[in-house]
């Protein structure tokens, strides 16, 4: 428990950039950390779309909890989970914490946007929760965490809501008086000016984490160069696996079945290679229970 | 409730071949219905993989529930849940039923295999659970059901244990015997041999149900004509995810950045356009309360 | 599903008054039927408390349906489900009852005050939604739902808000112009005056139901007689079981052994008869499955 | 995480017998702590009665872990889950170790009957596991925890199945030999003599737990005197609530008034005390976001 929160806290302050990906299952956590990530996104918006949901605060923490220990059971990297704006009010960010540390979650990231809130790359109005009102519950989830590792990421939501630099700053700065472990600075322009211009003032107060989905051209190198400590690609694999999923389902209804799919599939050995039933297969033979048997016998007598 | 359950009981007895494809997700779910799918099997391949889990038993109703609640929530095409052997014993198939139907659910598929149960495209031991016990389980799902409608199907996996056709007739004619709804012959051949041989036998006394897996040559057509009533393509939406997840995800790394995807992903408002963003979002409108108020002024007294 | 919503629609309009009690599991359920209840409400507050949580708004929808439907298996009377204040805005209440009409639960009560909302027994400030808005959301809820028999009950918190007779009326009024099947009138006065004023000025426009937690010296005969079509006993199983655990417990832990209880408590078997076992073991007798055969043999084909 | 696990295996391993209760849920756990127990009990009786379900494995490991979590988030005392046979096989076995040492859960109890089981109090026959796979299954628990802490504990449950003394000494040594961190030896015997010939014979190889359910007038003294480490009052919460929830009920029917309940209920304001209200409303008040702020600003840079 304690230990993922430690590795989260290592990615936002080691010198090279981390890099986090958008997860909504188990499954999609097990190819991520096969692929090299860094640790994983527990997106509001990947989980919501799972549900055929729009991301607009349908789902609750219940829903976003469960998810999360589903994907932090199948990851040895830590997960990072999107709690949007916390669920409603002071008590709810205090609870949300408590219950994210205790089941092992690694950190939480909390958004300065009011109760429901929508999907920042929707248009129109995003309405703002009042600044202190939103510092003052970053300092409440701090006060709720039982340990020292615990993260909890203050996300800023004042360029989503067309609020400018300034305005930025000030809650930045806000947060962090408060205790924020990190800020999310989130942008929705085509290209990355917002974000550089909130770095070259905010001169790495708190380690800077950025959801690149609008200005995809920025590099990881770039990113690092103006002082990013962490870059999340926020929800790709649903994205890929929206596309992948309907064209298979084109070809199979188009050929009436399913032996010419124009897209390759993974077969259904590579799905049990990626799940280990290997290792869980066997658990059966007499070998494993021998195994365990020695095992048992090597434990010392004090650990039994 | 009612409805979905009829409607998976038509696409069984109707003359033309039902098509169903397995959903481990509301999201699935939705892409599915767009296509064209006739129904959703929500496997517990698809389902165990989601989880990060191999196929052999280790989640249980609730989890396999929840689930069929979640997809059956996002789509008007019904839903036949694939229960594995049943959950445990005589006991445990009476409060699946119970539990399936009341949730509105339009069907559920048990096989007959021992709990816990291993994949059926694993090589080595499948143990068949005894036939007549197997038998009186069917006979107590159809007892437990309150209304008329939800379908029970009996899946036999005689092949897969290699037992041959003449304790595959035995048997389906045994759950017949016992009031099944239909019968699921299941194979892992790389042909439908067995499965053809079967139909000729069988001689339609109650719809059957194929999973083409292993022999995806077989088109429908010829299903069709030799008496098959539904096809379930049942893991080919979960097996281009994880192709197409892979792939974006090592595009990613390759890169330092998410622009230049080997693989075209779906945009953001793809995504949206799919959960119904703008239906949603249009509650929100004043119209939306005047159209909500109009229609309340027009509900006659007696339904308010 | 359609027949609970139908029972609990008749239960609001038949002469009689009639009678619910709040129950948090299937267990409270069961005893509740046994007695004699008309039906039964599912409770936030003894949701929450179970959860060892204050009824704050800290439980989601998820949390509070799952509850429901777990009542609803355990009874055959209908189950109107507590939903707080809808869990947000506009399109939580979409969704609310699109999911709970799909799970079969009969009717939802729906509060205007403003979400996270805080216990109405609690002394302090309680906020009040606007009063048009929640006009909307009663539409809005009366529109999301599929059939005509599912309940919207719109509950009226100007009283606990410390707003007077003629905001309370105003208020009705409007809930009732947008649909609402019945009201609820609240208080947390020490007798029943402001009820009493709020019934004859309402002159049955449509049902209405109250919750006498604060004035349980009004009897049901009483409140028929002033128009009242149901009573709601919300919480007395929860407050009962409280003191009943906590004499045991102390009792087991005087005497250092569980012999001696103070008070009596269920034996084993009760336990047992309560949750039907013997009609469950049954299913493993030869008999059942001969039943179930003899069942399945009378089945006329056309429904199998 | 681990702390609990360690205060588990403390209390098995102190010289004070250690005192268990049965809990169902968070509110239990929260009067349990407060009356004095040492830690609860998770029980599958308990959980499937609140269910209104027997105790006979209709319930799965999710349901179960569940409940665990949600009574854990309410103690700071250590839980020791129930879980029957272990839901299934070794696989099952292995995954149940993990998911419950994840969330923080201090230690898991297996028992050596056959899965789908029935509960020991009932009457008629009772399937052991064979003992070699028991003792494999008991093996494959400890391979599968990550820390040193974590308590699995056997359960023996030979005298319910009506298998002598002998065949009891002969497994609880080969539960022993594979890490078992203590046996709960059960007994449905009237009086303590099953259980005092087994400590007689045990001599302490590992802690024993007991449940004396059918032998209460067995003081914690006496057990504490034959060599018993922990006992168990395992279903006196739930029998207890039973009883109190019917009477009152009952009497609330009889009255048709909540006014004159026989025997006292809990208040309103004592359930908000038992939830912790004033600390949760605290929260909202200038002062709390002051103290975070403080709190904030003493905490060490290094921690943020």
């Amino acid at each position: 428990m304690t230990h993922d929160a430690q590795r989260l806290r290592t990615l936002l302050t080691q010198p090279r950039i981390a890099r986090l990906i958008g997860a909504r299952d188990g499954l999609t956590a097990k190819i991520a950390e096969q692929v090299g990530f860094d640790g994983l996104w527990a997106s509001s918006f990947e989980l919501s779309a799972t549900h055929g949901l729009p991301d607009i605060s349908l789902l609750g923490m219940t829903d976003y909890l469960t998810a999360a220990v589903a994907i932090n059971a199948c990851a040895s990297v830590p997960v990072l989970a999107d709690c949007d704006t916390g669920f409603g009010g002071r008590a709810n960010i205090a609870h949300l914490v408590k219950r994210y540390e205790s089941a092992g979650i690694a950190g939480v990231c909390i958004e300065d946007k009011r109760f429901p809130k929508r999907n920042s790359f929707l248009d129109g109005r995003h309405v703002l929760e009042n600044a202190e009102e939103f510092a003052a519950r970053i300092g409440i989830a701090k006060s709720a965490q039982a340990g020292e590792d615990f993260v909890v990421v203050a996300r800023l939501e004042s360029f989503i809501a067309g609020m400018g630099i300034d305005e930025t700053m000030r809650r930045a700065h806000m947060y962090a008086d408060m205790g924020a472990d990190a800020v999310m600075v989130h942008s929705r322009k085509c290209g990355p000016e917002e974000i550089i211009e909130f770095l070259d003032r905010w001169e790495q107060r708190l380690p800077v984490v950025v959801v690149p989905t609008t200005y995809p051209n920025w590099t990881e190198a770039e990113a690092e160069r103006h002082g990013v400590s962490m870059v999340i690609y926020a929800n790709y694999g649903l994205r890929a696996s929206v596309r992948a999923i309907r064209d298979a389902m084109l070809s199979i209804i188009a050929h009436g079945a399913a032996a010419s799919l124009e897209n390759p599939v993974a077969s259904v050995n590579e799905i049990f290679d990626l799940v280990g039933m290997s290792q869980w297969e066997a658990l059966h033979s007499d070998t494993a229970a021998q195994l365990a048997e020695d095992q048992a016998t090597m434990t010392p007598e004090a650990d039994r």
